[in-house]
C-alpha cells in the first residue's frame, strides 16, 4: 500500500483527497497535518467521514511517506518545503499555484512537472514532483489543447467559465455567505484571473506561434461544486474536422469524453470526469467543458497523477459514482 | 414628515428599515448610524440602493428626531439607551429582545410595549417605546393567539418551524457559509430557543390557565428570506369552529390572512403578511404560519408599530410587491 | 384611474403586472383574461396575492378599457389581434415579439412602437401601441446604447448572459425540473438566441455603420429571476471617456444608473432598475448590466411604457423595495 | 458476475441502480428495460453516464437474470410481475410500495420480505423476494427502531422529516418547477403520509404493546437529495441509556452510525449512509436521522439487500464518495 500524507488537512481539497484515499484498493493515509485540528477526528471537519474513519488530525509529521499532498493556500507550500525535511524516495504532490509555471517549476533542486495528465502523461510518469493545475486552468486547457497542438490557435479565444462556492475555499468571505451567494451571481477578476499564466503557458508550449489574448471572464456561481466553461475562437476548419481532432487527442485519456449533446454542469459533479462539447457557428468555434473543480480540477487530479507516478491503473479509486441530482 | 433615525445602520433589518422607510409616504430617514461605516454612502452596505438615495452612514446622532430604530445585537439597546440621550418626544422602537419580556420592559423609566399588532393594537398606538417581536416569535404567536385567546389550548404544542439564513445575520458563521447551507438542511437549539419566552408570555396573557409546553424545534433552511412555522395540539372542536374563530380574531389585521389552501413559504417573501391555514387531524389542529422573517417578522413589523403610533393607517408604507418566484 | 386589462393572465408576466397595478395609485385592473382560470380568483394562481384582492380571471373581454397588456406566447397576439376587436382609444402594450422588429411594427393598421424607454421616450409618449422588449434584449441593449449613439462600435461584441429560470415560463420543461436546475449551470441557442434581432436593429438605428457581430451567449442559471449580463468590445478611448459617455446618455433616465463597484445579481432583483458597471482591460470596454427579467425586463418596464404614454410620472408604481438576499 | 436486470429504467432510482452497479464488483447490468427509451443510450437520459458505459435501453425482457430491479411506480409492480414470467431462481428486488405491507406481502406465491436490513438481516439472506423499503420510512423506522426493540415506546411519537425533490420522482409537477421550489418550503399530505404503513408495521412486530401514534409532518425542502427527519417521544430513561441502547441496536449495522454531534443533511448525500443523533430535553428523546433518499432510502439499499442475498460483503459497491458540499 502506497503510504500517503496530507499537509493543510481540514480545507475542502483535502477533504476530498481524504475521500478518495479512503476508498483507494492501493493507497493507505498516514497522517492527516493540522496545527489548528491536530488531535481531533478527522471526521470533526469532514463531517461525513463519521462512521468510514476514527483516523485524526495529527501536528507530527512523518517524513518517509511515500507520498506527500500539499493542500496549503497559494504561497505556503514553498514555505512549507523550506521548513520541512522528506525522504528522498516521498514523492510530492503540490494542489497550490507554487510550482506550475517554469520559472517557479525547479525548487529546491526539486522539478516540478506540470501535472495535467491529458498532457504531460509520460512525464508524469517519471516525475517525482508535481505541480497539480489550477481548477479553472483545467477546465480551459482541456478546452483548447487539441486546437493547440494541432497548430490551429489563431485569433483571440472567448472564455467564460462559473465556478461553484468551494472554489473560494473554506475561508468565510462576504461573497461566500449564504443570503448574498443565494441565487446570486457575479464576475471577479476580469479578464487576470490567475489562471491565465498556466493556459497560456501550455498553450504556447504545444503551439508556439499562437499570440492572440485568451480573454477569461470567470464567475461566481450560486452552486456548490463544478465549473462550466464555454470558450469560442475562430477556426477555419468544419465541425466535423473539430470533433475527429479532439476525439483523437483525447483517444487515450482515462476521464475525458467528447458528448455529441450539449452539456450542462452536474453530468460531472462529484466525479473525476471532463466531458467537452463542440459547435460550430459560422467561422467561430464553441468548446464546452465541464469538470467538478474539487475532483478533477484538484484532488481527484491529484490521484490521478499519483495512479501515474506509481504505475497504477489511471482510474484506480477515481470511478465516481456521480450525485448527478 | 416624520424624522427617523436608525441605529446600527449595517444590518439585515436596518436595511430592510431603509428600504422601507426610503419609500415610505409620511417619513423620512434623518440618519443611519453606523460607527464602522461613518461617511460611506448606505448604497456601499445595502447595495441595492444604488441610484435611490446618495444617503451616507454617520456616527453622529441626532437625539431629536420623532423615532428612532435600534437595530443592535441582542444585549447592546439597553447598552445603547444608557449612553445615548433622546427628546423626550422621540418614540423608540427596538428590534432586540431587550425588553420583550415583562420583567424588562420597564427600563429608564421608558415602558416598552410589546409591539405584535395582532395582540396589542391600542396599546401600541398609545405608546412611546415599542419592544418589536422577534421572528420566529411572530411566526408563532399569530398561530396560536386565536386558541388562547378562547381559552382553548390544552395540551403540549409541538411547532416545527424554518428560517432562511438572514435569520443569522449579516455576521459570517460556519453555518451560513454556502458550500455548508447549499442543498443543506439542519436544526438548532431544539426546544430551548430564545423566542419561546415571548411565546408563552403572550399565551399566558391571553390563557392563564395553560400550563404544558411549547415544543418548538427551530430549522435552518438553505433559503434566504421567510420563516415557515407548523404548529399542532389537540383540539375539541371542529375545523369549521377553529377556522371562525381564527377569521374573527383576524377580522381587523391589516397583514394576516387566513387561507382555505395549503401555504408555501413564497407567497409572502418579501412582504409584511402573514397567512394562516388549519388543518384538522383526528383530535389535532394543525396551524400553518407563513412571514417573512426580515420584514413581518422584524422591520416592516417596526414601521407597522411606527404607524400605529403615530396614527397612520398600518398598511402605509407596506402595501409591497412579493417576490414570489 | 386608468383601466387597464390583461390578456394572458395566468404566465408569470401576467402576475408581475397584477401586483404592480394593484399597488398603482393611477391604474386599477379592470378584468384579466384567462379562459382556462376563468371564475377563479386570481389568487388561486399567484398565490402570494392573497390577502389583497379577491378580483377574479374571466374569459370576458371588456373592450374598452384604457390600456390592454397582451402576456400572450410569443405569436399568440397577432392571432389574438386579429379575433378581437378593442376601442380605438385602447392602448395596447405587447410583451411578446410579435411587433418588436420594424418588419412586423405595422399590424391592422396599428404602428407599435418598441418600447425601451431609454432609447425611444418621446416616440413612446406618443404612441398607441408599444411592443415592449425582450429581457436579454433589454439588458443588452442597456449595456451597448451609448457606444453605438456615439458610433464607437468598431468589431465584434462578446456577450455572455445568465437568466434566471422565471425566463422560461410557466410551462414545466426538463431544463426546469428542480431536481435538474438545482445546483446546476448551462447554455441555451448559443450565438443564435431570438433577442438579437431586437438588439442589432437597435444598434443598426444608432450606429448605420456598425456592420460586426453580436456574438451572444445566453445561459440557464440556478436561481428563479434576474439577467446578469456582460459585453466587451474594442474600445479606442479611455475608461474615464466611457464612463462619461454613459452618465450622459443615461442623465435622464429614471431606472438605470452607473456604479463605480462592481456589481452582482441581487442588487436589482424585485426592482425596475438596471445598474450598468464599465471596466478597461487593455483595448476592450467591459460592460455589466444586471436586471430583473421579470420588471425591468417584462412588467415592470409595460408599465413604465404606460406611465409614458398617459403622461404620468415615470417612477409611478415602480417604487420597489429590492428583496436583495 | 451476478446478472443484473432493470425494470423502469428512465427514473431516477433506475439512474441510481445503474450507477451502483457500472461500479460494483461482483455484478453486472444485463438489460435496462424501458418501453419510451429502448435503442437509446442509458447516456441519452442520465447523462452524467456518458464515458462510462455505452450500455443501451431495451424493450426486451432477459427473464433468466440472476437479480431484478422493479423501479416502477407505485401500484404497477404487481402488474408487471403478472404479465412477465421470469425463472425461477431470479431474486426480485421491488422498489415500489406493492409488497411492503403484511397483506401484500405474498404474490403469485412469492414471499417478500421487508428489506430494511437493520431489522431483517437474516430474512433477507434467505429471501428471494424483497419489498425494499421506502425512503421516509427508512430515515424513520432507523431513528425509531431501537427504542420499539426494548419496548419503550409509550406515548405519541411527533416526526418531522424534509425531502429532497427527487423524492417526487422525474414527472414534472408544479410542486418541482424550478421558479416554485427554489428558495421555497411547504409541507404535503400532513399525518397521512403513505409510508406510515411501514412505519407503523415494524413498531408493531418490536412492540406489539404500542398503540399510540406517530405523528408525521412530511415536507419539501429546497434541494435534490436528502431527508432530515427528527422524531421525539416521552422517554423516561437518561440520554446515556438511550445511546448505549442505539450503540447497541446498530452495533453491527454495516451503514448506520451514532453521532455525538448534532447533525445536518450533507453529512450523508451520495452515499448508502444512516447517522443518527441522540438528545434528551426534559423528559422527551429527541432523534435525528439522516439519509440519501436515492441511495440508502431507495437504490443503495436495494443493492445491500442484494449483496445479502448472494452473500457478498454487504458494503460490496456501497462505499461511496459523500458529494458533501
Amino acid at each position: 500500500m502506497i503510504q500517503a500524507g496530507i499537509i493543510g488537512g481540514a480545507g475542502y481539497t483535502a477533504g476530498e483527497l481524504i475521500r478518495l484515499l479512503l476508498h483507494h484498493p492501493a493507497a493507505a493515509i498516514r497522517f492527516v497535518y493540522s496545527t489548528s485540528n491536530a488531535g481531533n477526528p478527522l471526521s470533526d471537519v469532514h463531517q461525513d467521514l463519521l462512521g468510514e474513519t476514527t483516523q485524526k488530525f495529527t501536528n507530527e509529521i512523518i517524513p518517509d511517506v511515500d507520498v506527500l499532498f500539499l493542500c496549503l493556500g497559494h504561497g505556503n507550500s514553498k514555505a512549507f518545503l523550506e521548513a520541512n525535511t522528506f525522504s528522498e524516495h516521498t514523492k510530492i504532490i503540490d494542489l497550490s499555484n507554487d510550482f506550475r509555471l517554469t520559472p517557479d517549476a525547479v525548487f529546491q533542486e526539486k522539478h516540478f512537472v506540470y501535472g495535467l495528465p491529458e498532457l504531460y502523461k509520460e512525464d508524469i510518469e517519471n516525475a517525482q514532483y508535481i505541480a497539480n493545475p489550477g481548477c479553472f486552468a483545467t477546465a480551459i486547457q482541456l478546452a483548447l489543447l487539441p486546437l493547440a497542438e494541432a497548430g490551429l490557435l489563431e485569433e483571440d479565444i472567448h472564455v467564460n467559465a462559473v465556478t461553484g462556492a468551494t472554489g473560494a475555499g473554506t475561508s468565510m468571505s462576504p461573497t461566500s455567505h449564504f443570503p448574498w451567494r443565494d441565487n446570486n451571481f457575479s464576475y471577479y477578476k476580469p479578464f487576470t484571473h490567475q489562471h491565465l499564466g498556466e493556459i497560456g503557458q501550455s498553450l504556447k508550449q504545444l503551439q508556439p506561434s499562437y499570440d492572440s489574448d485568451v480573454l477569461f471572464m470567470p464567475n461566481r456561481g450560486n452552486f456548490s461544486r463544478g465549473i462550466f466553461a464555454t470558450a469560442y475562437t475562430t477556426f477555419g476548419k468544419s465541425l466535423e474536422e473539430a470533433k475527429t481532432l479532439y476525439r483523437e487527442f483525447y483517444k487515450h485519456a482515462a476521464f475525458t469524453t467528447i458528448s455529441d449533446k450539449e452539456l450542462h454542469l452536474k453530468q460531472v459533479v462529484n466525479t473525476n470526469k471532463c466531458l467537452i462539447h463542440l459547435h460550430k457557428h459560422r467561422n467561430k468555434l464553441l468548446i464546452t467543458s465541464v469538470i467538478d473543480n474539487l475532483t478533477k480540477g484538484a484532488s481527484g487530479q491529484a490521484i490521478h497523477n499519483m495512479n501515474l507516478i506509481f504505475g497504477l491503473e489511471e482510474t484506480l479509486g477515481l470511478e465516481l459514482k456521480a450525485s448527478y441530482f
